[in-house]
């Protein structure tokens, strides 16, 4: 059974993320370490003792649809209730509103362990803080009062509905229609797909959020609105009232997070009201309705990174428990009686260690995303800019180098568990189930790559990804004057100077309109930085003096990252410049 | 929906594993070129039309257990009749038995392609093609009369029944006895675990083999005997009569191939008969049931690994028909209206191309496994040794590479197509849990790692790796001509010298008895040796005339995957080289 890393957490945020600095420099306000250990280990203990007991049923049974109403898995509902009631909801919500205005790093941290504990639950409460975000930036006045508050408690939930079955990466080709009312209002009609938690047991009302487009919009994207739709309408009093015009027609029968309703939701068909037409607000200004999704677009696809992170995580957890346990054959230098433990075997132990080391540094890089999201929050000028670059540069690979980390490791503790990892009551299969979604929602990570390369690392002329790899140098150099790290400097070296050249080859391909070229690298870039950042991050881990005893473990790790896995960076930095070419020849093959 | 690659599968064959030149020496009988195509057009056929129609009911009812009586899914147990009397199962079993005594080449064309139409099924008839050979090596006279006939027409299946809990990769710890009667006959009692086909309703009988321990055996594999055990008793008549006392007692809820039913069976509680005791007869010598399972254990893990090429192929044109229709966004250098085929996006693009050069890669492995077979079966002398050797050398790889390329392959399948491949109705997700088990059944692929290295590559003093070197190099050479294959001369070059770099570290560490140092390197070997041979094989393929019109597709392939995909190969060898110490460093880590 999962339990949350509560210890590893805590290191991580503050010797490798920077919350010690951030802690130091006064800038989180009241914040104090205890008040993190706090806060870390409460939602530490939620995860483990009351969302992880609950996954096996939410998988077995999952969400059921019958006459548009999903019920939720048993125990489930309670369970959002004590979430909610625990203040989780409000963490990092504006204070105005009931939030309690906590850094973002607190979030993430609180992230992965909820997900941990079961990721098809964390993914809904994710999706309400999107919206309250959403709206606390964009909503009039009054759309905030009179939503916020009971969003913020968690006694409503938020969903988002973006896409459509011909406008899913490409949102510009969305076509559900909003209607002026001369009152204000708009009536929505159309079709929503893949929407999470659009409908469900857990609140008496249900928040959407859903992009449309105004019968004079302009086409594509700049032609996009955000429309505020309650489930139910919402009176003077404050209460849900009638019935609006959205329901959810059906659910979808997936590989994975079966507890996690994915809907298809009707907006306008005239099920509900006196006409056909939902009722909506509009959230921000007409047509500026995408600029509005991308204000929580970035902290969206660091929440779904914090899937990777927590299944890789709980995969890891899951396999060492049963290799430490099983027994088979006799490891090498075995000299007593009996079986080894499967553990003993290298090439089990090299499973589990790159499942570690993968894990710690998927967890690392969420970490360091959210410590920019936070430095950006609460710097000003340049160096707030430079932070939200930072946050911007980061964010996709937070998101795919850690829901990818989040397949392999899942994949791999799978592969641990032999004969029982593939038989359903191990749970092992869940969790590859499970991580098989988050490399594909919110952007899937080729999306992310192209992001990454065509707008991330041209961000102020390059110097932003160029300040990153001076930091990454500077590990690099300091790691490699520890000796218990082994070749970790020269390998770190070698690897930044990878990322460096191809950094260069993609800046060139893109000066000079070789766009085709560039997004052939994007995917193997973006991995390529991912493999960095975590043997820089598993290297800053290791030379940061914690005194909690663990530094001997963290040194290896770090050395077996360096001198095993960091390899692949030379492959990748050779895909990235050597192999656009031979892919664009080979085009004739896909006919 | 599924169609059988059966030209890629002639020309692999053919130009590529060594069929032609097998046919012309005339090696292989009265078998024709033209007989070859009609075997092969009429398997397909058989796979595109009659498998691939039930796989996707096979997966959503899976096979179904009451009352010890396991009921299989709607329409299969008729598919499995006219699979039967298509005179499939006798492909390569011997004539005096009604067998076709084909070579193994075009067994294992056929089952890539019934595996191709459904995994789940095409298992069954592997493990009684399995059961037919160990018991026409090993078998006694009568046993062979009473049992192969029927057999091999596929009136009745086989199992095979090797697991139990507490052995699984380690079956020298297994418990299951065997009690010698007097009258020739044994009585069996135990549990076997993860039986594959040990109970349903395709046929009137199911002939166990069963792996078991006498009770005066010596400890350890040195004591295991290999049992016939039907599970109704054969009368004079040859006709099944009295029930035997096994049964199936349970069958495990799996990630996928659910219609493969994965039984626990028991043997000798009683359940049926007068005293308890399941009846068998002893297949080979006491004491010597290992030995048989190996006759038989090499064919099967190239069966298996015909999965792992079987899965790869299917997602990649499911991918392939999908990327091709789907649209969204505006590819680089699209000129005309509207959004792009997903299929022109780069990054999309280097997806495809990598599933189509992994499969076509573990496709051409696994049949130079089995041409290596047959030659070994229809040479004499030095030459079948070498032959011999030659498939030994291979079939871990065979297994391996192959499998983990099926899981690959599927899961950026899945990625193709976005959160369309999350929902089963699609498909792809059928792909990506039907793969992940093949991987781990059959040996685990660290298992056949630790086979290749600890055994296959000291055969004849490593001189038979050093030959597939020198031929590999040979290949490399040869591509180093042709300008169409760009790099692919050099890069194939320094990848054969990574292989031979990697083979020499770990022939000094067996031969200096560092013994956990060749193991810790034994996964990386065996993945890089399958890379180096995939790059052979496409060179190989890309310098063959066929003459039919695709030789350019076949340069272009190989030029993607030598300028892309090779790459990897130098981060293998240094995992090999150079990764042992730090991973025993890294041990600490897992307490």
């Amino acid at each position: 059974m999962y339990r949350a890393p509560v210890e590893e957490i805590a290191f991580t945020l503050r010797h490798v993320a920077g919350l010690a600095g951030a802690l130091e420099s006064g800038r989180l306000g009241e914040l104090t370490d205890d008040l993190v250990d706090a806060i870390l280990t409460e939602a530490g203990r939620f995860a483990t003792e009351e969302i992880a007991p609950l996954a096996e049923v939410g998988d077995r049974q999952g969400a059921r649809l019958a006459n548009g109403e999903v019920t939720m898995p048993d125990g489930w509902p309670a369970l959002y209730r004590a979430w909610a009631e625990g203040g989780w909801n409000a963490l990092t919500a504006p204070p105005e509103f009931g939030g309690q205005g906590l850094p973002h790093m607190l979030h993430v941290a609180a992230l992965e362990m909820w997900n941990g504990g079961s990721m098809a639950f964390a993914i809904g409460p994710t999706l309400t803080i999107g919206a309250v975000e959403a709206l606390a930036a964009h909503g009039s006045a009054e759309l905030k009062a009179k939503y916020l508050p009971k969003m913020v408690s968690g006694e409503w939930m938020g969903s988002m509905n973006l896409t459509e079955p011909h406008a899913g990466s490409d949102l510009g080709a969305l076509k559900t229609r909003a209607e002026r009312r001369g009152d204000g209002t708009y009536r929505l009609f159309g079709q929503k797909i893949f929407i999470t938690y659009g409908e469900h047991d857990f609140t008496g009302n249900i928040v959407h959020l859903v992009l449309a487009r105004l019968p004079d919009a302009p086409a594509g994207t700049r032609g996009i609105s955000l429309f505020l739709v309650p489930k139910f309408l919402v009176g003077e009093d404050g209460a849900p009232g009638r019935r609006n015009d959205v329901h959810c027609h059906s659910i979808e029968h997936k590989l994975g997070i079966h507890a996690s309703p994915t809907c298809t939701m009707i907006y306008g068909d005239g099920r509900f009201g006196d006409e056909p037409g939902a009722v909506g607000w509009l959230v921000g200004e007409e047509n500026r309705g995408l600029a509005c999704m991308f204000t929580m677009m970035n902290n969206a696809r660091l929440a779904v990174g914090m899937q990777g992170v927590a299944i890789a995580e709980a995969a890891t957890q899951k396999a060492l428990a049963y290799a430490r346990e099983r027994t088979q054959g006799r490891a090498p230098g075995r000299t007593g009686e009996g079986m080894s433990a499967i553990v003993e075997h290298p090439d089990v132990a090299r499973m589990l260690l790159t499942m570690k080391a993968l894990t710690q540094g998927a967890r690392a890089i969420a970490y360091a995303c959210a410590h920019a999201v936070d430095m950006a929050h609460t710097t000003e000028g340049e160096e707030s800019r430079h932070w939200a670059e930072r946050a911007s540069l980061i964010t996709p690979v937070a998101k795919s180098f850690t829901t990818d980390v989040g397949v392999e490791v899942a994949s791999l503790g799978l592969q641990v568990h032999g004969g029982m990892g593939y038989i359903e009551e191990t749970g092992a299969a869940r969790l590859y189930r499970d991580a098989r979604i988050a490399p594909i929602y919110e952007g899937t990570n080729g999306i992310q790559a192209i992001d990454l390369v065509t707008r991330k690392l041209p961000l102020s002329d390059g110097r932003q990804i160029g300040s990153l790899i001076a930091e990454l140098r500077a590990v690099a150099a300091e790691a490699g004057t520890d000796p218990a790290l082994g070749e970790t400097g020269p390998r770190l070296e070698a690897a930044v100077a990878d990322l460096e050249a191809a950094t260069a080859w993609l800046a060139a391909a893109l000066a000079e309109g070789r766009q085709a070229g560039a997004l052939a690298g994007a995917t193997p870039y973006q991995r390529l930085l991912g493999l960095v950042l975590t043997g820089c991050y598993l290297a800053k881990g290791a030379l940061a003096e914690a005194g909690d005893g663990r530094r001997d473990e963290r040194r290896a790790l770090c050395r077996f990252f360096a001198e095993n896995l960091l390899s692949e960076a030379a492959a990748l930095r050779d895909r990235v410049v050597s192999g656009a070419a031979s892919l664009d020849a080979a085009r004739v093959v896909l006919g």
